[in-house]
């Protein structure tokens, strides 16, 4: 089988290089179709590994370094996952990080990263909003994306009928009360907006809304950064 | 006076686009040798602000589309500012964030605007290092750049025999204390290591080591994200 350039609507999806791809292979095993390796990687550690993975789990592991080639569009990507798209549902009683229109991979696979960190494992991302599956989403999580429950919504009431026992917590500029002050009770839900426009107005009205304190000296913190602040906060235990 | 491609042997640098050429001409407006603007930018509002900037300040402020074409990176920048590169002190009494061997740009940019969003206005940082007036850098930043004070050093060493009145955090996964427990005694030195190797365990003799508690299912935060939850946390007060 002939593999195609990343399309967003096809049923699969790729990992580009080793550690996504022994990721992939840890977490989502049964989603895998098969693995392609580029000869150039043979003497990595990291292949080997993979070539156990695959073998133990009897996935297909082919070297082919013009598939390779075509598919990526970094040079020295070593192994490429081919895998099936899944849809994982939110757990009902886990803390949720809320995205509102995420508009940027990049931000998205690192704030994935981080959500694992601080142990917030369900991530709902309310439309319109990036493809999680993207691979440029999938490198810059580092392969997070496959220890994540995530899920879809067309809107934030939405996801509201789905969740209504969720404490928000919208983040905002100008929120209620400062992030310092804030007490985050479980489960809850931790929403931020997009990079360019944040949350509008109305998000006032969905919970405590909460600001992080910043100096006037910058229009706003970057989004992955404000973020990992309020996950930092809302999960944080003094001994 | 034509002007070449960004060299970073060269005495000045440059500001790609209209959020960071105002910006430049705002804090380092003596710096400034010209503006640079293309033609499609001239029903931008900041374009209009820069003129006005440009004309109080007698600074030259020119149209040229090829010049922007050839001198830029990316499509649709509307404005350059050439400025002169200028050497500032790290202020002995304020707080410092001290970077070791910082080698990405973006994290670079990202880490200023966040830095002069929690008040933290002077970064040290410590050879090898990356250029902090590279255009991609100052990009980054979004021109929090010129706000800043910074200072390159030699070692560590050479930082500590400069600033020896700060209390040294050199942030660490495995720090003796961790992040909530952290008691910051101004001025302070947030110290961070490179995203790949972080820093080396030698630098627990520094200071009180901190770490930020995080889960076993990532590797590490993304050192942007790290910092600007250090910085937060360094700087906390609650009401």
């Amino acid at each position: 089988m002939r593999w195609k350039k990343y399309d967003k609507d096809a049923p699969h999806s790729y990992t580009f290089g080793v550690f996504p791809t022994l990721e992939l292979l840890r977490y989502q095993t049964l989603r895998v179709v098969e693995v392609i390796l580029h000869s150039q990687g043979e003497r990595n550690e990291g292949i080997d590994k993979i070539r156990a993975l695959c073998q133990h789990a009897r996935i297909g592991c082919e070297v082919n370094d013009r598939l390779i080639e075509r598919l990526s569009p970094k040079e020295n990507t070593y192994a490429i996952g081919v895998f099936q798209k899944y849809y994982p549902k939110l757990a009902p009683t886990g803390n949720h990080l809320v995205l509102v229109n995420p508009g940027d991979m990049g931000n998205l696979g690192t704030t994935i990263r981080t959500m694992l960190g601080f142990g917030v494992d369900n991530l709902a991302l309310i439309r319109p909003a990036v493809d999680i599956f993207d691979p440029r989403a999938i490198r810059a999580s580092m392969g997070a994306t496959f220890q994540l429950a995530f899920q879809y919504f067309e809107s934030f009431d939405a996801y509201r009928a789905a969740f209504g026992a969720h404490h928000v917590y919208p983040f905002m500029t100008d929120g209620a009360v400062s992030l310092p002050d804030a007490d985050f009770q479980p489960p809850f839900a931790l929403v931020f907006g997009s990079e360019s426009s944040g949350l509008p107005a109305e998000y006032h009205a969905y919970g405590m809304s909460v600001r992080i304190p910043q100096r006037p000296a910058i229009d706003s913190l970057n989004l992955s950064v404000a973020i990992g602040i309020g996950l930092y906060a809302a999960t944080e235990t003094r001994s």
